[in-house]
């Protein structure tokens, strides 16, 4: 059984808690959505579970950077002949007709562009192969300290001239609330497939955000409040906490080649601008979760969002090769 | 009278033409927003009129990359102490209650937050005195050769956070057809306000792309063209020149200390993108043109924009000292 199963049963939405394991009620340390006031916490998950030196991609040092910035970002990891297979293979499914109008596939409303193509380590072959590639798995494995499963995977095609920006968000906050993953205990990766350069739209991080936990401002509890505050956006981080974390850590986004890896712990606050340049910006994306952290019902209000979007196959990932 | 007089008088919009000085009728070399294709044409001024080692601001290499890029980013110009002062007027104007709900003053809508301020080299007698800075002045003179009003002036308030994008557009493109420029003799001044770095929306700009205007789709002439087109927004490139454009030159984006300075020629393409950052982007932006290249009538088919925006002042400017 998980260890995460020991700290987690039924109760109210919002007031899910579990036993601090003295048979005491602890509150779920990462609540939501609940208050109309945005909270910080600590981080009660350590970031990197390995030790020693059995990552096969990151030195001590790096192990070190991506433990004190919560993300790492690796020019040009990847063979440019295997880049551009993976770049074929991207376009390929772009414009499979067995694809089209599943849901795996987003569409732009309205000109029918695609954006993104989720589940790939399932639907293409190739890409089920980078999924399980020993630098990526190994790493993840060494950062998450054992087995781990893909729990979400995806093609990003951030078009030229009309790539539209992703505000900031932790993708661990989304995965909690509307997934059910418990801890702390997942880690993405991205694989360029174009060049990234800073004007294209890319990955921008918080260097130092994913220690801190921020909740997000959610429905409000009286009628007083519901007309006072502005509401925002379900899951979207108050400004403040953002410039606060912005102004302590600074914004980076890693530049690369083709072929380049930027991989981020769950909780760093990450986001990107749009794209008016002619150059597109294309990237599959893995997120590993560990085995033992693996999904239960969501913390939130809301259904489990869909097996595509959140995979509840929680079978360890075995290496390509 | 002004030189550009000699080749414009009124004919029928979109067939606005002018003599070639030998009693021939020419067609308005830069017609734009008229045909259902993009026309290139190569530029037919110079980009640089003065001659010498008269430039105040930039030295002879200086001078040839903005003729060959057309533009060019100069950190860290102005004191610190000077920019905390044009800072802290620009937040004075975007408070200013005189100024609330008056023309010039461009708001977001729903939330009223001030995006822009236009005509500030009148409306503000800081602002005024920025614009007639020697440096400044002596340097449009320059690269104009010979006296300059301002066209166009404005304090542009990127916020944080949402930040939107400026698509991609040649100004002189739209001053020709909707405020009536004869030709490219005029210049743009960005002064920063606040840093600028490649991650909060800056200022994007494609070397070399001075030297070709783009004329835009526009109407099209015939019900065949009306329904096989995908209408573009009036004033828009086509992404397929603007692709080429950046193929050939690259994307540039100047960054900077507060107080850096960006000049570019009024054919340059240029836009930006979003700034979901925590940091602003605030600066103050002056359009310098030769006297003699002073407005006639809108070469397109709607009314003159308004004097805010397109001033008919076109008394020579005299330096601040």
């Amino acid at each position: 059984m998980p260890a995460s199963d020991s700290f987690h049963w039924p109760v109210p939405a919002g007031e899910r808690g579990g036993s601090d394991g003295r048979g005491a009620f602890v509150r779920d340390p990462y609540q939501s959505r609940q208050r109309p006031y945005p909270e910080r916490r600590a981080r009660l998950d350590p970031v990197v579970h390995g030790r020693g030196d059995r990552c096969p991609l990151l030195d001590r040092e790096q192990v070190g950077a991506f433990e004190s910035d919560g993300f790492l970002g690796l020019d040009g990891v990847f063979d440019p002949s295997r880049v551009a297979a993976w770049r074929e293979e991207a376009e390929r499914l772009r414009r499979d007709p067995d694809l089209a109008g599943r849901a795996e596939v987003i569409t732009e409303p309205g000109s029918g562009v695609v954006r993104s193509i989720f589940r790939i380590h399932d639907i293409s072959p190739v890409f089920s192969e980078l999924a399980r590639d020993p630098l990526l798995l190994e790493t993840a494995r060494f950062i998450l300290g054992g087995d781990v499963y893909i729990h979400q995977s995806r093609l990003n095609y951030k078009p030229a001239f009309k790539g539209r920006e992703f505000y900031w968000h932790s993708d661990f906050e989304t995965s909690h609330v509307e997934d059910g993953m418990p801890r702390m205990r997942a880690v993405s990766v991205s694989v360029t497939l174009s060049e990234n350069s800073h004007l294209n739209g890319p990955l921008m991080l918080i260097p130092g955000s994913h220690k801190t936990y921020i909740s997000c401002v959610g429905r409000t509890p009286d009628q007083h409040y519901k007309t006072s505050l502005k509401q925002q956006e379900y899951g979207v981080p108050d400004e403040t906490s953002v410039a606060e974390m912005a102004r302590a850590g600074g914004v980076m986004a890693p530049t690369g080649r083709a072929g380049s890896v930027v991989i981020f712990d769950c909780n760093t606050m990450h986001g990107s601008n749009s794209n008016i340049t002619p150059f597109p910006r294309t990237n599959a994306f893995f997120v590993y979760n560990a085995c033992g952290n693996a999904l239960v019902e969501p913390y939130g209000e809301r259904d489990a969002r869909p097996e595509f979007i959140a995979s509840r196959n929680f079978t360890p990932l075995l290496s390509a090769n």
